[in-house]
């Protein structure tokens, strides 16, 4: 899977999709990029956890975080302390940041060793985040981050008090130099290695949700609801 | 989870262990700090792709990618026209990055919003990543990237021959400065939230694999390897 270490790339350019930029121009492997809204958005909103990158004294720093999605807008939070969070309300004007999302879909087995890959969804946002001053937006971005773990949890919880939301910093990263990129499919071997003795195909992975675990000082009269047993 | 997005961090310092830098000088959650190398090791196998960092132009770029491990060493190929490659092979003493990975384990819901989490494992290396050019180092390399996507399968495939090897820039990044986190275990609920009467405890996240689909173009009499099936 060499191609996976190149850069995200966006298809060509369409007044429905992201505009591509001078470094969302794609090098190589165009056939794999996307640049559609919807496409990018249900990548984003399938996973966990973003790897949030960002430069501190000239060297990369990558950080798993949790991240929230509101229309056209993504949120993190993190503790005011936080270097990244205390930097992002530091900069004027504001903090470059890249933020990654990558779903592994498949082991993709080739007979040759050099064709070996995996099939995945990734999509890398450039840009700088802000940090979010506006109470009322910086609530909404909170219920967002929430309900980005579990559909419909904001509702179903005790909102931040003001010493929670004080100790709490909100920084939001614009779409708007946006690509995905996707591999599907089984190995590309080459015509020549088709006889080889070596099975080739697609290993899928399987990712689900296993039985809830109630706390140990949950009332037991409070059941599982239904937007998490609807996982 | 606001501490996610705090920095990665090491433990306290021991000769088993990696040394703290001062970049990975904890600032806050330190009890989910590890720095032991087995446990590291252990992380950094069970993923399929790490995210990779590296400035471009003052700005992060963040990248997912395959990648190996031979003892004490992190291997990433790409082809050699990818960027962060050629860039690699450009800089002296080489390219600054941050490689990371991330498991999440669980889903962490607890009555207070501002508590929900996740339970995560992973791991962050800092360093300097350097194109390796021994042709021995190289195979070594690209075995490892294989067998690091389903072990035991670089030598049930055909190797990169020289054309292929040609094409194929490889670069090293050493575990030295290398810290692990992880966040296990239920919600950190307020005691004062203990009886609100919303539903807390922990999601798991299950991880797996589906049946294998064969090449269409695989001869039926190759079955299904044991090293695949033991997956």
């Amino acid at each position: 899977m060499p191609d996976t270490a190149s850069p995200q790339t966006t298809g060509p350019d369409s007044a429905a999709g992201y505009q591509p930029t001078e470094r969302t121009v794609p090098t190589r492997s165009r056939d794999r990029a996307a640049y559609d809204r919807e496409l990018v958005h249900s990548i984003l909103d399938e996973a966990y956890v973003c790897h949030l990158g960002f430069v501190r004294d000239g060297s990369p720093v990558v950080l798993p975080t949790l991240f929230g999605r509101v229309g056209e807008r993504l949120y993190v939070h993190g503790s005011t302390g936080s270097r990244p969070l205390r930097e992002a309300g530091r900069t004027d004007p504001g903090l470059p940041v890249c933020l990654t999302v990558t779903h592994v879909d498949g082991l993709v087995l080739a007979r040759s060793a050099f064709h070996h890959s995996i099939n995945y969804r990734s999509v890398v946002v450039h840009g700088v985040a802000r940090t979010v001053t506006d109470p009322k937006e910086r609530r909404t971005a909170l219920d967002a981050i929430v309900d980005h773990v579990v559909p419909g949890r904001s509702a179903d919880s005790r909102p931040a008090d003001e010493k929670e939301l004080a100790a709490t910093a909100v920084i939001r990263l614009d779409l708007q130099e946006v690509s995905a990129k996707i591999r599907t499919g089984g190995p590309n071997d080459e015509p020549r290695d088709l006889e080889l003795p070596h099975w080739a195909g697609v290993v899928p992975l399987a990712h689900g949700y296993a039985t809830p675990l109630p706390s140990n000082d949950l009332d037991p009269a409070i059941g599982v609801p239904d937007y998490i047993a609807a996982l």
